[in-house]
């Protein structure tokens, strides 16, 4: 690969680059359903696929964590296959992954997830990082809410989200091997399809009601068929730019 | 006072009202800095106020619980008065008192936060919940944000937010012996006065890095100085209005 | 309110009172059943009620934090609107209070529990703090424990306890509104009507045992039904009179 | 040993004795500092001491369990060999222990403590197991505290305590062997031997503050030097009589 | 692939799959310095390369869960790169991962190591699972001790492990592109290199004593320099076909 | 006693004691089912057994903490009187006792297992300390694995282990009053008598598979009848042997 990665540098190349390479981006992922289409990895092929964009962009100044193919998803377990971590544990393994990189000297961290189920944990950890190492600059970014202009050109239904147009057209641009276009069926797509509590939780009074995502067709919010690679290309494409230069702002801040 | 309220309530009354008034409303604040003219109970108090007009236009149909004075405030502790819990102690603070009122046979509750920095704690409770009783409706609210049309209507500054225009206007309203008048003063109000950490913290470029307050002058984000109480009843009706229609379809949904 | 309270005070108050008022009080409570006839907040006014005279007595040398209104009530929890903390959440909460006072320079500090069920807790957050926190002083005081005389003199039945005589005629003075006179009636008042498990929880013997309230008529220890506002008065002035003695030797100390 | 232990038992003989013997009986102690002239195990000691004459009392109707020579002593960690554990721990570490017992079907627990330090903690478990498990007869108790009339016939000095006469008198009995006679010194023996926090310590207006045991002249509140075996003789068989009361109550009870 | 994945699995297969393939596999490895010339995902890559052939010689009968690229390595942690994670943190980590593949349905899982200090967690996850879920068939590997035979046929030096010949074997066989031949060096290789706790730590009495990694020469015991992908080859086959042998018996097993 | 004991010395004598005997050794046992023959306490017994015995061998450079009775017994939790820990609260208790040693001043500990199941969480504790304490010497030993070529010598069954020949000889010289000669009786001592998961638990090919100890006829391995106190005592000086010369070389090292 052509970018600094800190999985397969050697410790040697990594006291070099603590000092030429003042960031770590660290993506996270999840195991979960992604509706009979899509591969469960899709989160972590998703974090992946932006944060090595996003490093191989920073040329040199950033180096890449091993991703964490394991999120919070206790809203997917009804779905086999889902595998699972409470946002506890979750925060508490972050946390200690960042004392070793800060143990190391690096102070600047961005976390790139790729499954917004992880979102809650991670603003946890940048709370506790403010009090644990308050000089610590730790960022983290989602990636599909970052392409809202872009997504709002695809033609997508009323309701859209999990394992829906725009999620799967980042995996069929960055890895359409694991989109089964055969199966790809569209989930809920109208909030005139739910009732009770799952209609509630699409709400947009203001007030959130979780729901786990059995309470949706096949675990899939939109419409996944018609979108294709050149669509993805456009989301990554513009969320890759977005992280790329904030993170520019943080290896130049001080 | 004219609503329910499970402190002023005996016992046998909650009895009662686990059958009457399906929904427990539970506000949940913070003690912390709110700048140089503000009181430090004012997010609990902004909590209380919010959620005793939801019970009282649900009409005996929910009830309120006591408001928790303290919330997760790490970005405030260079402040001396804050007071703050870790998010891991409020979560699991949260899912016990959860459980009590499950056990007494509640299957709703609400929780409204005064405290921007209570959302991502309460966001780890809803998936801990999902888990724990999936059959519980746990809902959480913001204030502020449901507000925004009306928030566009005042003449903010373009960095508003933490202390600013409306939640000084919500204190007018609702609290105006917590304001000290004379002694409200401008926050940072642009982009433009902020350097470093505390300027790409304001980035809308979409990741997000938490800065402590004490980078913002006087810990104030935004102008409270032109706001009145009209401007506070506006917002406070208005997200008193989307809270209770959202809390009614709580109450008749099964 | 005529004393200085962290709540209403604005962070730059605080930064003086830091210097200013040496000592300060923090009132807990619980939310719990109190029989038929009393408000299930009634540990926590009486804690605020008890705690505010005692910082008003010391003229601006003490200030109040904001009342926890959650206590450690396991023995309760049979009871409708009873919310109950683990021991375990309420020592790590109060740990983390602590801090923050200490982090603002605090180093006296006064818990005033109403409730009787939070002081095996308190005991272990004082041992925690001398292994965290070796030269701040933390102490801590029940409230009807400190007026043995004064209840003495009423003619108490010879079970008493928890929503009994004494504390009944606290709320008569503190909150009458609070109580409802025609709904009071006796509890376990002898322990000759008591049998088995509950019946050897009244041992002088020495052993402490154990007992879920609802073992208890009512969940009423003594008979709430004679004592007056005058009672309630001769108490909270003899409570109020011992901790506030007790706060200025602490203020005074080094 | 002429009484059933569950140390010395096999497994076979253990399942014939939750039949038989329904009540187990747990002896804590403590390592920890008792002054110049006793040993670091003098709490583990009357523990078991106590533990193992009640459990003979009983004629075959309780057993006893190994006794735990590790407790709660934060407040003499400055005194070399003190090896102290967390109340946190302690509790949860008791919460198990009664776990195994319960799973193998006893109903009936007594916990027998020779050290102050680690009653906070048992009354913790005592509230754990009302919700853990209710039917449970969790009983624990003192020993000192329950030789009241016994301790007040040894002509005391006005501050006694840790170490001192009842202590040490007790010990003189049960092992004297681990009384170094020669080393014995009198400790803080009167509240004007004190000054600042100590003193405010020994107040008796009712709030409790904790200090450090390095506080007090070596350690020892009382003077250790006249009593004899016979003192300690009358305060055990008198507390050996109270708990063993209590405890066939707990056997015939249902 | 040619093998079931659970990463690239739909949750539809996943569900099929519970009942075709009872045995998931789960490769654990760290990311840990494996000396100047070998990648620090080293553990990674053998944990995979040794579950994935598992899985494809069980022909169907097994699934491959994702990777966990995070381990326990405080021994590592002087050297910059490395992350770790508390054993505490990985127990719950890999319980909680239990628990969803539990609850799908899976009753038999095998963990594979690929960096020997996951072994003291993983053992005690297979003790916290034998009272969480005793009918789950929990069973763990490592790999490189599975190998003595192969390992003795190499020319290995007196002190060897870590980053040595049968490590690096392993790597030039599975991913030679992972080593950097010419930074090869040999580490601490004999006894006599060694001194005080460093030496005591490869003492064949029989006490364990632990050391950081900083104790040894660039972190590594053993000379890499001369093994060949052959070797490794030998190594990998044996260890894949015993843990092959021994997960058929699983998977047969009721 | 004729060696140093931290149970039976004054704190005034461990204060020498830090600087004359720089090594604490700490038993730790457990209270666990040992068959029909054999008492509960056996592990316990074994360990105190031992570290006497090296204690006294280190001729007052070493000294003899408190054993600790209760251990990890997940396996054996099925039998009656066992009394189990969970490795995650055994773990915190051991780095709890090591912390108080810490700060007497004492830098090396040696703790020996007499029980196979607490050496999992040992070796957890001894990675915790190597980021907590990185300059304390912390070393832990198990008892029979020390002891292969006596053992050797015994004409043990093929499966031979808990509670089989080399322990019952243990007991048989150290407590011959535990053992209740006429209940031995063999347990499982071939691999042919069993069957399904007990039977691939004594699989050699490498993994690991936990089974409950009533998986094995009496929940013993091997046959406890035949074997001496002369026996056990050469198991007794090979172990002891070995690790007080390993204790030498901690005491020695710096």
């Amino acid at each position: 690969m052509g970018f600094p990665e800190l999985a397969t540098m050697t410790t040697v190349e990594a006291t070099t680059a603590v000092a030429a390479a003042p960031l770590v981006v660290l993506p996270v992922g999840a195991q979960e359903q992604h509706g009979p289409g899509m591969a469960m990895c899709t989160d972590t092929v998703r974090a992946e696929g932006v944060a090595s964009r996003v490093v191989e962009g920073l040329a040199g100044r950033a180096v890449l964590a091993p991703a964490l193919p394991y999120g919070v998803s206790p809203h997917h377990v009804a779905f086999a296959g889902t595998m699972s971590l409470t946002a506890a544990t979750f925060q508490t393994m972050i946390n200690e992954l960042i004392d070793s990189l800060y143990d190391a000297g690096w102070r600047k961290i961005l976390i790139i997830t790729g499954h917004g189920g992880n979102a809650p944990a991670l603003s946890v950890v940048a709370q506790d990082q403010l009090q644990l190492h308050p000089e610590l600059w730790l960022a983290w970014s989602p990636i599909t809410a970052l392409a809202k202009p872009e997504i709002a050109q695809l033609d997508v239904t009323s309701v859209h989200g999990h394992s829906g147009q725009a999620e799967t057209a980042q995996m069929q641009f960055l890895a359409p091997e694991l989109v089964r276009d055969a199966e790809l069926q569209p989930g809920t797509t109208e909030v005139s399809q739910l009732t009770g509590r799952a209609r509630l939780s699409r709400s947009t009074l203001g007030p959130k009601l979780a729901v786990g995502f059995d309470s949706y067709h096949q675990g899939v919010l939109g419409d996944p068929r018609q979108v294709t690679a050149e669509d993805g290309k456009l989301i990554i494409d513009a969320v890759v730019d977005k992280i790329t230069r904030f993170a520019q702002e943080m290896i130049m801040g001080d």
